[in-house]
């Protein structure tokens, strides 16, 4: 579908668009443009942008889509870029569009409990500003000190609050999108319940910038979240703790939090910091309750958590109702991607991120595929945390950058642990999106129709394929 | 966009099409077509079918749409014809596609909390089914006990519930779908996250049979709800209480009902059948409560709602915890849609019924306009009942349809309506859909670019407009 976008605009005069532009906006000095032409995805293609438009307005991204969508530019749409899979990684001859200066919040709605902001807010700066109302906006992706809510929305990300509280997708009301020709409008609805027309709003959620550049949100709130209680269970090993998480969510529980750690995971926040975790331990389950205000409901929940927890042979539980012991936890939980990283950077520099998500029914399975990939392959540590009440889990697979053989060895396991996945009826990506990293898994995972209507879609709203190509569509 | 597509189809011989279906499926016979050409919305035009065509499998859905793809015939899919929009009834050389004998629960998931079904199962059914697990849809509409549960998906069909609970857009984990010329896929997600792709299953909920035939529907569950307890409470006239509703919302209340109805509908009420309700009233809120599971969370709730209601000028507020008021309370609400039948029947036989949903802040600008309405026209009578909690209102326009100027006036009373609406940043339907009966009113509610953007999508999934012609989108 696409065509040689970059040298069809090789020669391109850049401007026409800075006339058009904000002052400053247009950025075309190499080190600067290389310098955001990256997210957080490791052993993604990069490749060289002509440009960076850092739109200060609406207008600036309008006349920057007009003027790709003329000449046949590709435009790579970016946030904060915390992304983990490289969707906003740079093409050739790409422009490179960061909203990431659009970050006002634009109205907080009490009575109607919405806000609308810009994209470019940081998640935790919105959550910070609705305290004051208090309103709460929970989705909480691991990156949520550092990524905005434009990239949120577009890759639908998860994170703690899911099991009970869902995912970006279900706060969002309705968008400001602009298109790929640079027209502008309004899609989703303006009121708690609508059904005029389409929603195409959710066409845009989880999109990863390839059919629209999203320029305004508006968000549906909640009351702030009452208070949780934490338990944490140990268990000898993954699969025993992963059977816990099953029977736990089976009983109908509707814990706030619900997450797994491994050994391997423990030993790298062990080694990162003090969290007051035990030294060693096969797993390490973390479940709160909030009881839905209810305290008594919250001690309820988490007996009920006890309980099944020992009888999937847990070794040991304990309970607190201490806030700091909970924030601790937290941190803890929250602190295992840099924890990682440090290992990772200590073992060779290599560490490539699952995302599988199964049916909650199937983890036992999971983790026991997990296991056996990972004592097939000696020389490849596998570590795994996870969002287990969602059955979203993040096996994380570490090795010798520097070394051929090892950098195969840890794609062909990045890829086991995919497809075991899949075969459990999970998918490759459960939050962290398709981007360049996984774009050959999607056509594996989609059915062949289903890959066809993906680039109807496409087609439709993006003719020229200008935005964000070679990514998430570019194996279907 | 669409050709006369009947005209082109007039001469069509079916037995091709016959001969690929399952014996019987096909009924030409004139009677039995026109008695499945309408749907529960009055004043819509109703075309003459060519066909009925009652799939009792997915591959007579399949070969139908083959064949109406490949000669052009227009589609128009059916579940119940419980809609009131005039969404399913015939246009002139259409073949009528009803899914109501796909009526089977596949499977139940009491571990993921998920249900299969076929789409032609009714939704009490449904229900009814899943009390054994313990688990619960909560989608509720109106026609609860009648309509289909693809109806549901293909309406996105809303109900008392919402309030807590959401529309049923929020249950749908993933569809299977028949597309415009046959092709069949699954979209959506396997499991509780899921960011491979684009969500496409957004697309086909609230469609309204424009987009493809919905043939598979797995719906997420929840554990089933706690029992409520019951408030009602009494105002002098709708503007208080509604205020009282905007109000009672603002505080963050999560009621699990929160009804209204206003004067003439405890008239009709009353007329129809004696459900305890007081004899005479302004507006009467039905409020109601399950904490979360939490009795004395469900208490503090309805005496917070109690305190507002009496500061906004409620006459009388009364509690009950007793499940049969409770019941009585809500079949006198449900049965809101007979009475007002009966009403009508004995008034001239016109009724037209609205289906505003505005900002919950501007309930009382939109009472205050109802009410100047009304007043306006002094032949025609005005009830109002809606789900409150919402925004989302049901004025109902009564009439005497055997007199012309009387139809005049009661349209131009359903239009100042749906206009007040959109003024106040409302929609013209919260949940009963386009159809015919709102068609140009969509084209009103829509901006230009999102009116060409439905168009877009349309094309791409329906390149011949075979699907439901003539309805959501004919007037874009």
């Amino acid at each position: 579908m696409y065509p040689n976008l970059s040298e069809a605009a090789t020669a391109l005069d850049l401007a026409p668009l800075e006339a058009e532009l904000s002052p400053g906006a247009l950025v075309t000095e190499p080190d600067v443009v290389a310098a955001h032409s990256t997210d957080r995805a490791l052993f993604c293609a990069v490749g060289t942008a002509r440009g960076l438009v850092r739109a200060v307005t609406v207008e600036d991204v309008q006349a920057t889509l007009r003027f790709a969508h003329e000449h046949r530019v590709p435009v790579v749409p970016q946030g904060a870029r915390t992304g983990l899979s490289g969707a906003a990684n740079a093409v050739d001859g790409a422009l490179l569009l960061s909203v990431a200066k659009l970050d006002r919040v634009l109205e907080v709605d009490t009575v109607e409990m919405t806000c609308t902001v810009e994209p470019g807010i940081l998640n935790q700066d919105l959550k910070d500003h609705l305290k004051s109302f208090r309103l709460a906006y929970p989705p909480d992706p691991g990156s949520v000190a550092i990524s905005t809510i434009g990239g949120n929305v577009a890759t639908n990300a998860g994170g703690l609050c899911c099991v009970k509280y869902g995912v970006t997708r279900d706060y969002v009301r309705s968008l400001t999108v602009v298109l790929a020709d640079g027209r502008i409008t309004t899609v989703g609805r303006p009121t708690a319940k609508g059904v005029a027309g389409f929603d195409l709003s959710q066409l845009f959620i989880g999109s990863e910038g390839s059919l629209g550049v999203i320029v305004g949100i508006t968000l549906e709130l909640v009351p702030e979240l009452p208070e949780a209680i934490t338990a944490i269970a140990l268990f000898p090993d993954v699969v025993s703790a992963s059977g816990a998480v099953t029977d736990f969510m089976a009983t109908g529980a509707r814990p706030s939090l619900l997450e797994f750690l491994d050994r391997q995971s423990l030993r790298m926040l062990n080694a990162y910091g003090d969290f007051g975790l035990p030294a060693d331990s096969g797993a390490m389950l973390l479940a709160q309750s909030n009881g839905d205000g209810s305290p008594e409901a919250a001690v309820r929940e988490l007996e009920s958590f006890t309980e099944v927890a020992r009888a999937c042979g847990a070794d040991e539980v304990m309970f607190s109702d201490d806030p700091n012991d909970s924030d601790l936890l937290i941190a803890a939980r929250r602190a295992v991607s840099p924890a990682a990283e440090k290992y990772a950077m200590a073992h060779g520099g290599g560490e490539l991120i699952d995302d599988v998500c199964v049916p909650r029914g199937r983890l036992r399975e999971f983790f026991a595929r997990v296991v056996e990939i990972g004592e097939r392959h000696q020389d490849i540590v596998v570590s795994t945390a996870g969002h287990a009440g969602d059955g979203n889990m993040h096996p994380t697979v570490f090795f010798d950058a520097s070394d051929p053989g090892s950098v195969a060895r840890a794609q062909q396991v990045f890829d086991e642990i995919m497809a075991a996945g899949l075969e459990l009826g999970g998918t490759i990506t459960g939050e962290h999106g398709v981007g360049y990293l996984k774009r050959e898994w999607l056509a594996r995972e989609l059915d062949p129709v289903s890959r066809e209507l993906h680039m109807s879609v496409k087609r439709a709203l993006d003719p020229h394929g200008i935005l964000n190509p070679g990514k998430m569509l570019a194996a279907l």
